[in-house]
């Protein structure tokens, strides 16, 4: 292959690193629409400052320590070592002398790495909306996007133990979903439900999103930006055989949320007598969600099923999780961890490269990491600032408490 | 060409699709948020839901049986031949031995044409918004995608009757966008307008969308993933003359759109009074349509000015409509049905392969079997399970019958 | 190199400027949803409208006049020459004749032009809102669009006299948001400030936005859509060197919209005791804006930094403003006036081929020809329509008066 053949090859695949992950980004807006329409108006403001907040604190710290940890790291183990900064960019000569083994810009690899990141920090934010307090929060991004995501992330994708071990998870339904979903049912159980979710003798009310257009949008914003997520997880595309790889994992994207979609409105049908609008919104999740970590092998029709398998499951988790008190407003710990899990063991009946046994090797590491470092650390911030606003601030809403503005203060909203 | 330059033409064209397709796809988030600003505050559930499900029946219908029927049918008749599912993908030594004809990946145009369909059907939603019962949509989507769509496109697209007679229809004005407002035409004729918005001696009452943020925020979207779906169109960017078409389509596309807005909003203007958004945004949709025909051959001045065409046109024809008592509450038919046909009979003025004569018989075509076969559908589910919410759940809107959630169920809406 | 590898190269450039510009056209969203959050719900409608009209405004007036000043003018002067449209494709001979310097479609250069052209403008739509009348913003924005704009545009990057001083503007900071915020400073003087908004002895009055999520949708929209304003502006992908300068701007373009963020969160904190979400929102922009002008030669940390000092400078110059009770509803002046200074001030300290006399001449050159312009078309507007709606139509809220509907009119909303 001659020079400029070699160059325009890195060129395209680079170009195609830096599009994926411009999409990957996009779901930063997503994730803050959707937790911003399924909260209730007195707490918009703050889960929106959240989001903005934290997808800035992930590209810092994911910067300043996260990427060297996750991906520079030796080979093999399970400690990894600690490091600073992104590295050196490929010059032309390392590229030529490489023989194809360095095809793409170290910074488009940071780039697209970056925005994976904030997603797994993004799943927090909804599950412990409307009574956490916002510095705390903010103080756990730091940790979790620095260290806690990193460690688990290096494990699989930068050559640790988990891939020694053949744990498959093409584009993270473990490595980011179950970790976000983790991380944030360790918050969920330190913080405790929100008041008036549960009551008497199991009483279980029901506590409607503020602004469902919203949420819509952020469910879409979401589905878009997964073919970033999955289709460039392909990491290459610039010739036949990975342009088609590439193809068939957007094919098959789609395909799992539109059968995420079907499953999840027809059961909410059957069982609560009502096409549910947010069960059809988190049944496109659950399929997304559930074919990530192995958007490529299964034919269309098989991750439609995937998809669809999840868009049931995530209802069930759901009901199952508010019957155990697990206060989730968005439903993010079934969607990202419930299907996450689904996702992952999911993979042998596609890939014969994967194992039962090495999936689970993975999902127990993954969850147990997560689980012990977030309990940890929420362990240490609610002893040393507080993780719950007061009671009065919770009945006001955070966003007068944590922000000084409403979100909407010329509309007239009833306080519920 | 050796072997590594047509490989990485290939995954050029492929990522072109791809990338293209997912611009496609977002404008199912577009119609969802122009929907639902468009309609009443006590119907915005309901029209999300029908968007969000209505996508996913798309995508699922289309892979099982549509694709099939538009794209792997016998060249040259009317009626198709039926199968299922999408094919196989291309192998190297495909692309090798086809000395060019194979070029990008099967699985990309698949994504690319599902895309579309979506978009057919999400005329449709619009249309029908406010009083059509949900499941019975549903089951329209399931007939239109999977079948009445696929017919008329394989008549034009996969080299049906339609093409051999010369009929031109870039991206599709008539395929998708005449299609889709000839099945809500039908529908609408069936289901009958919303209670209170016509009166005695001709009375026609305007009810104004609750959100015109949304109504914006769709048109936007819908505009920016119009770059996809004309831009895609061309099918090959790969080299220098493909690539400047590509370009020109870019150019067209937007500059219709900017006469369209521009074309409206002085119509608007001059004739009623006031800078109508609603109007600039139809007639932004309107340019978008217009051009879809034919966004390749005309310059960017001539775009313009058929854009504008579309914009003045649309105008007229949403007061039209308003007359003769077909009620259209988002202006669904005007804007792809009208400006759809003027599109194509645009088409002879800048490009000297169409002619009139065979852009007539397109329009003709498409309209009687899109409005027979759908009139024959919505009659059915008519007789079946009935196509009208009841009196009592219109005037409570239908959020609640049909959805059993308020969109924004803490606002205090005064019912209208 | 073989002609196959030329035509392939020119179809990724030209590719990568559609893509790159389609996300620049998304900014237009992003600055409609932002300003459409950040005004009362009274004027909602009419800032809507503005930001439809002046796009499209901007598309058809840039190419009938404006592209040419900008860039088919004689080198090296003040003074550019008139003329029309956009000038010839270029054909695979001129591609082969040409060594390497045509190398992408001229369409899609105008393509991704033009949408700059609608960026500057739509940044005078939100610091003028709640007060102006619509149809002389719109005069405004012809003249702005077509020649105001064009004419510094020429000095820079059409080659003409700053250009040939060694003025550095990578993408922007001066050319497009000093321009733009510069004219919109010199309406807002003529205008006045909203009633209301500044009391006696000094005081000044808040007037918070009627909708956050639309405000934080916005500010995502622009970041997104700012990889596309840098990333494209370094032209060129095509090979190893190019597509490594492309991937640090878009790795810096993040990681200065983060820093902004951080330290304008911190900075609210702290002095206002709340993590107030418009000043996060505005920090993003500052970010963003602040790295424009030299978003390749930094490292990620060194963006990071440049990004943070705007995120304080804007809050800053946002308390400044206030009290100089210049009224700018959306801190349009603040984030792309001051910050755009300080990003043209920084980049010597990257960058070696610039210098502080350059920049300074770059920013006094930009600022004095907008402002002076702008203030005579501002005037002449003034005296022949008059800029301002009756003190009447401001109290009941612009939107009924111009455009003759409510952004939300189902929503109890109280006149504030």
């Amino acid at each position: 292959m001659n020079d400029q053949v070699v160059q325009l090859s890195y060129a395209l695949d680079t170009f195609y690193f830096l599009v994926t992950g411009a999409l990957v980004m996009w779901m930063a807006a997503g994730f803050a629409m959707l937790e911003a329409g399924l909260v209730r108006a007195k707490n918009t403001t703050e889960i929106l400052t959240k989001n903005v907040v934290l997808y800035a604190i992930a590209c810092t710290m994911y910067l300043l320590v996260g990427y060297h940890i996750m991906y520079s790291s030796e080979s093999g183990g399970v400690i990894p070592s600690l490091g600073f900064l992104i590295g050196a960019e490929h010059s032309v000569s390392d590229v030529m002398s490489s023989g194809g083994d360095v095809y793409y810009s170290a910074r488009s690899d940071f780039f697209f790495q970056v925005v994976f990141v904030a997603t797994a920090m993004s799943i927090v934010s909804g599950a412990v909306a409307e009574r956490m307090k916002l510095w705390a929060f903010m103080a756990f991004a730091v940790v979790m996007t620095g260290f806690i995501y990193p460690v688990q992330g290096y494990w699989k994708w930068g050559g640790g133990f988990l891939d020694a071990a053949g744990f498959q998870d093409f584009a993270g339904s473990g490595v980011v979903h179950l970790c976000g979903a983790t991380a944030a049912l360790a918050g969920v159980l330190l913080l405790g439900a929100r008041k008036g979710k549960y009551g008497k003798n199991g009483a279980i009310y029901a506590i409607p999103g503020a602004n469902l257009p919203l949420a819509t949008l952020g469910t879409f914003i979401l589905w878009l930006g997964w073919f970033g997520f999955n289709g460039g997880s392909e990491l290459m595309v610039s010739n036949v055989d990975e342009a088609n790889a590439v193809a068939q994992v957007f094919v098959n994207t789609n395909a799992a949320a539109a059968g995420g979609v079907i499953a999840a409105i027809i059961l909410a049908k059957l069982w609560f007598r009502k096409a549910d609008l947010t069960m059809a919104l988190n049944g496109a999740l659950a399929g997304l969600v559930a074919i990530t970590a192995e958007p490529l092998a299964p034919t269309a029709l098989g991750a439609t099923l995937i998809g669809a398998v999840g868009g049931l499951l995530v209802v069930f988790a759901i009901v199952t999780l508010d019957k155990l008190k697990i206060d989730d407003p968005v439903g993010a710990i079934s969607v990202h961890g419930v299907v996450g899990i689904w996702g992952l063991i999911a993979v042998p009946f596609s890939n014969s490269d994967a194992s039962f046994g090495a999936q689970l090797l993975g999902i127990a590491s993954i969850f147990a990491w997560t689980f012990i470092a977030s309990l940890v650390v929420w362990g240490i911030l609610k002893a040393v600032m507080g993780l719950r606003v007061s009671a009065e601030e919770e009945y006001e809403g955070v966003d007068i408490a944590e922000c000084g503005m409403e979100a909407y203060p010329e509309f007239n909203v009833g306080k519920k």
